[in-house]
């Protein structure tokens, strides 16, 4: 009945990864969030605690998009003692204007890896100092390094500095940027030394305690916070959300609950917030001056998921790549 | 990463229908949802309001089977001009151990007329007379003919007995069933004629009003409603509900919210309900003599397509069916 595209993960790596297309498609969406036109549901969540699992599900339809993505994100996390992956998961797309099947994205959550690293590009883009070059990353993993090459589109970077939880994680990862990006790299000794003044900084860790706090701030001073996504999770402290001259969210409702807004309502406190689409849209203030301290929280969203997939499927059918399965 | 199976609505129609096995595997879910194991999260529901279209995704964990399915179906009913069916959807499967996918069912919503059609059998073999050998069918749809055909694998049919709005539907089903089946099938002037005194009756209507009232009620007669699963539905009058002897549902959360017992609860009255999965189990009774009249709701479950998705995942390994991708 419909012409589906099934493509592997490698399929997909040689269809999209951090270009400037892939930047304007991811960028396009937080003005429809902010705007709220499109849907996108509440995330469906199934517990499979017998084997220390979760699925968690994700869609979001956006006018103008040619797909409609459904996410499918798997967890289970007895799978390293059998030599597999904790994360998993694929992605569905459906023609929006038929719901017809169109795509099966069997990416492994390549595709969140890289719309997540371009949203924190298009934080970076609207928010940093047009002359920051030095970008100060808190954590080591995948995000870690996907956040500096993505950055790359925005800025021009001479200077990384990473902090990690474990040293020899953070000196791996600074031997390879420096080796594969060309620019300078150095571990440094804790949280507040990634910070510099005019710099950009992106927290990217798991973490549920603050890693940033208020004392650790400096004028101009542009942090993208990406770690929280969950109830139990929180990378800054109150005092430094609070200090921000500008805080900003890809989406206010998830900050509140997932993201770095959470533990400031918990503490009572409240904290003005303006979405990043309408920093984007120019319906909102973002950095007005140098000296500005500016944060971004991301908690990300079904419709980035919609925005890559959709990219994903119009770049498979122009360059006929993958299987297609007549169903 | 994963080994994936890509099956075809053929395929699938090659491995799985209305067979012992599949009645077998759809009878074992409802004692699970009855005592609760697993998981089954809400529907999420997504609203494509420009296309007149939406997305309900259903998923369940059920202990004990192979795979997870996760189910996508699309309603776009402005298709139809575009000679494009309004419904349609897949299943994806998932290993229960890992969360890796394991297959993906292009289906077109042929699993789920299948397993909606034995849950028809299911309450049946467990509600119906054991001599009933007449069968009343309200409604000329697919579900119509595959009530009839699935009912057949637990009891003796020799007459059918069919009432639709349209009657010239009516007249192409029961044609089409005498020459299929070989078994006597008439049309009728009103659903209450679709009813005799020990038989069985099926509503397979999207009515937004009661088909069927209690004066149509016979003594030994069992009933399955399958049309309502949403909230504006109803084929059942409120007084009809109330007067049967037994009244059971798949899931008396969804038949309060969803099924027969919503429009109960409105005009202010209670029913005694047991859930099928209880009569399943014998911890509640279902008909205890010949003359009883029972009336089953289904609404439908995940948990009915997490068990055939898991059949269907399992016989395709064991045939080696569709194609296998490496992810």
């Amino acid at each position: 009945m419909a012409n589906v595209s099934v493509l592997t993960e490698s399929d997909i790596r040689a269809l999209v990864g951090l270009g400037h297309d892939e930047l304007t498609a991811i960028e396009a969406v937080y003005p429809l969030i902010s705007e709220a036109v499109g849907s996108m549901p509440p995330i469906q969540r199934l517990d499979v605690p017998e084997h220390n699992g979760e699925i968690d599900i994700k869609s979001a339809y956006l006018p103008g998009f040619d797909g409609i993505a459904v996410k499918i994100s798997a967890g289970f996390f007895d799978n390293p003692r059998r030599g597999l992956p904790s994360l998993g998961g694929l992605m569905l797309v459906f023609e929006t204007e038929t719901g017809l099947p169109a795509a099966a994205l069997f990416d492994n959550g390549y595709l969140t890896n890289i719309r997540t690293a371009l949203a924190g590009a298009v934080a970076a883009k609207h928010l940093a100092r047009a002359d920051a070059h030095v970008v100060g990353i808190v954590g080591a993993g995948m995000q870690a390094r996907l956040q500096v090459e993505a950055v790359q589109l925005v800025r021009d970077i001479d200077q990384i500095l990473i902090w990690a939880r474990r040293p020899e994680a953070a000196t791996e990862l600074a031997t390879s940027l420096t080796r594969e990006l060309g620019i300078e790299a150095s571990v440094v000794a804790s949280p507040g030394d990634t910070v510099t003044t005019g710099g950009i900084v992106v927290t990217t860790t798991p973490s549920t305690e603050p890693l940033i706090t208020k004392a650790m701030l400096r004028p101009g001073l542009h942090l993208t916070a990406i770690g929280s996504d969950a109830e139990h999770k929180q990378e800054l402290a109150v005092q430094a959300v609070i200090a921000a001259d500008v805080f900003v969210s890809d989406s206010r409702r998830q900050s509140k609950r997932l993201g770095e807004l959470r533990a400031v309502h918990d503490a009572g406190l409240d904290r003005t917030t303006v979405e990043l689409g309408e920093v984007i849209a120019e319906t909102s203030n973002g950095r007005n001056t140098d000296d500005q301290i500016t944060i971004c929280d991301l908690t990300g969203t079904g419709a980035q998921d919609t925005a890559i997939a959709s990219l994903v499927m119009n770049r498979a059918r122009a360059q006929n790549a993958g299987q297609t399965i007549a169903t």
